[in-house]
């Protein structure tokens, strides 16, 4: 099977589990909008492919792989109120499209549902307290990874290390956490299991910080802002490092410092900030950072026996790492 | 072992779950905040209780007790944000304490915390996969509850009967899950896990009609406004069911019309509403059903043999029906 052919898998599996969830109106209504939003899947299709790579059966853990993505999807809802975003995916945000309080209760109910639906794939592991253990270990980190997010943008003294650390929770522990539910319910040797765990987790550092150098490139995808962590005030990698770098450069220096004491910069002085950030090296530091972390993930993922399932996992590790926007 | 036993262990077990989520601040102190503002702990109490009433061992279940107790917290945090409410045991609610975003992400971090608990008690169980549906539809239920209690009060034709709908998922859900969870655990066998569940259910619904009944009457919680209520337009079925009594009552009429039409009255009317409601015979019909529902509750638990746990529930059942505040 294709990994096109697998993510339509997903797609009707997803729809199919919904069909259950209309009544009441005012709490699945958003619940469809969120989920019908599309996205590209990834975590799903890592679920599934961690499963096969690991020789078990695809179909015991479609319900886990939309267990997933629920989960991913319900972190989305909730950042977004937190964040005062209103634009995803191109479309409003829930709390935009409905209201606040819509958005915060279906959200959590899509959590709900996520479990339930875990709950079904769980016996086909040999440890189904293993699988919901591994889940709700993913959904703490994911909530500690967003409250250190959101604490780094009110703190003026984050070191590059620390940024690290909160990417690890708020970006790569669900990729981590897909691969691994995956291994769990095809019974994977520990071995396995543990290489897939790492070739996930250095994908999603990889994946977070090709995402923060494609903002400052100037690359936007479907619905976001080019330059916007700069003008949001984002405390990337990039720009934690840019205040080490820009140490006795004045001109760097004075806009670095009014990013971190405003909270952002202005549209007008992006273009600037990105002159300096490629001049001074930060951008390519940036970008061998994402080639190390690359190259670790195959070593990692190359320590599973060959099979069509890890030749996916790499396909799919490859196009999110050249993607351009 | 006594209830007030089985309560201590049960603050002592939860203060020692929470001891490793300290870090992020920003994060877990407003989950302390919630968990240590007490309450009666009465879901944790019926989790254990049920273990033990059909045979099983309650060290195994008391996880899966805080787990419902935290769900239970969890539901509180996220509705009083929705509800604007700013007040919850005699002290600010959690937005109002920290803030909005604090309460949100923090009511989430508490479902995982959960979900983590509830996987250790799990594997206790011959079906460990079961304790995590239980518990996905509760929280689901939970949800939808919560939905359509707001919804009814956008609407101004809900039936009394459909107040039970809601009340059995807002309120008695929980109760019956707790119970459920607390026999799946202690592996009871499905006779007596059924008879749990009604007994669970029944006391749920006549808890949140007592409640109803005692916010009329003027008896009031710690931290709960006297007739708060009727002044918030709170559709209970006592307010239904008033308005099916009021027709050809002028003065009655006229208050009721109000009350659904500007969503509450003044506090200045209260004292008339509650003569009405006692004159027409709505407050004791609430009083027959809620007696109705608890005589009910004790058939089902009666079919379990007798057990200091039955007698425990029973005990617990007749406290909570008791209550005069």
């Amino acid at each position: 099977m294709t990994i096109q052919q697998k993510l339509e898998q997903i797609e009707a599996a997803l729809a199919q589990a919904l069909v259950q969830y209309r009544d009441p109106a005012e709490l699945y209504d958003p619940v469809h909008y969120v989920l019908s939003a599309g996205g590209k899947r990834i975590r799903p299709l890592l679920v599934l492919l961690a499963t096969e790579a690991v020789g078990g059966e695809t179909t015991d853990a479609m319900n886990a792989a939309l267990a997933i993505e629920m989960l991913h999807n319900f972190t989305l809802v909730h950042d977004d109120i937190m964040d005062r975003s209103s634009l995803r995916r191109g479309r409003a945000t829930a709390h935009i499209q409905f209201d606040e309080n819509s958005a915060i209760l279906s959200g959590d109910v899509i959590v709900g549902i996520a479990s339930k639906l875990l709950s079904a794939s769980a016996q086909h592991s040999h440890n189904p307290s293993a699988v919901f253990d591994v889940f709700s270990q993913g959904f703490i980190d994911v909530c500690e990874g967003q409250a250190l997010d959101v604490a780094f943008t009110k703190r003026t003294d984050v070191h590059p290390d620390e940024y690290f650390g909160m990417i690890e929770r708020k970006t790569a522990r669900l990729l981590e956490t897909s691969v691994h539910i995956g291994a769990l319910v095809g019974n994977g040797d520990p071995q396995h299991t543990s290489a897939l765990r790492t070739f996930a987790r250095d994908i999603g550092l990889a994946f977070q910080m090709q995402d923060d150098i494609l903002d400052v490139e100037g690359s936007h995808g479907f619905g976001k802002t080019p330059g916007g962590d700069l003008i949001e005030g984002k405390r990337t990698w990039l720009m934690l490092r840019a205040r080490e770098k820009a140490t006795g450069k004045p001109e760097f220096q004075e806009l670095v410092q009014t990013f971190f004491s405003q909270n952002g910069i202005a549209p007008t002085q992006v273009e600037q900030m990105r002159t300096h950030l490629i001049q001074e090296g930060v951008l390519a530091e940036g970008t061998a950072m994402v080639e190390k972390l690359t190259e670790e993930a195959f070593v990692h993922l190359h320590k599973l026996p060959d099979s069509t399932a890890r030749q996916h996992l790499e396909e799919l590790a490859t196009t999110l790492m050249e993607r351009t926007t």
